[in-house]
């Protein structure tokens, strides 16, 4: 038996490299299936760290909800803010923190939905190690979004109370 | 070489039959990583074939935009129908159409955006052959959704002209 391992141990190595091979080239290409664009990286100083935007829908007169794809690398977050007439966000992947001012932080996933009320304080972001994605859904019909303070390492760093608000 | 075959050749079936195994695993997990619930079947006569309908956000006092997950089934398409302030479509997965009165309709695929203006008729749904999830951004601020005819199949079989409006 022994003089046939010649033959078949460089056969068990390329099915072990092969499978392997398989799975790298289909998590690679599930990962560059993004749902809408990534878009142009922020240059504002709205962000903390590396932050995408592509803009998908803009308000206009008639449609006052401006649309847009936010992407923020691990450990990314917006400063505090306050969106005037509100806003709703969907978690389209990764993972996510949300806070409103005096409330717990949440963490948000792939399919989770915020409505963010009319002028309350709050950020958002990406968890420390994953990547997050977000569609957010601002209306317009009240003045632009009022940014704030940047988020403490402490608020960033707390411990998440909830995984979904609604 | 010939005697050696009788090792060889079975690593080589263990080897194709483990590979197209892990193929079909991660293509049907896939299928089912679904980005919103697919929600209840519609019940009402709004629609032709099978559609889910799953709301993400309802429409209140303070914010005006009712968001919903909308599945429809191959060849499963809306009535045309009329918003009295407009609506947005996020195309999430599968193969859809839309068209306005009096234009080409056109094909929706994952990550193209619709803006449809208030007050024109249109209707939206899946291909015959594929399934369309969209994520439907309605405002109801001047009120709700006007259903009108059923869409022919003359309409529904016409040749796509263009791919995406925005």
């Amino acid at each position: 038996m022994k003089h046939h391992l010649k033959y078949i141990l460089p056969l068990v190595v390329i099915f072990l490299v092969a499978c392997n091979g398989n799975k790298k080239a289909e998590s690679i290409s599930q990962k560059n299936e993004l749902l809408f664009p990534r878009g142009d990286k922020n240059t504002t100083d709205n962000f903390e760290g590396d932050v995408w935007v592509k803009s998908l829908v803009d308000a206009d007169s008639i449609n006052q909800t401006a649309v847009g794809n936010v992407t923020f690398a691990p450990g990314a977050r917006s400063k505090w803010h306050i969106h005037p007439a509100g806003q709703i966000l969907l978690a389209t992947d990764g993972v996510g923190y949300y806070q409103e001012k005096g409330k717990s932080k949440i963490i948000l996933r792939k399919g989770d939905v915020v409505k963010c009320p009319p002028n309350i304080s709050h950020w958002h972001g990406a968890s420390p190690d994953t990547a997050f994605v977000q569609v957010a859904l601002t209306g317009r019909e009240k003045g632009a979004t009022v940014w704030l303070d940047a988020v403490g390492d402490d608020d960033y760093a707390e411990r998440a109370a909830r995984k979904k608000i609604l």
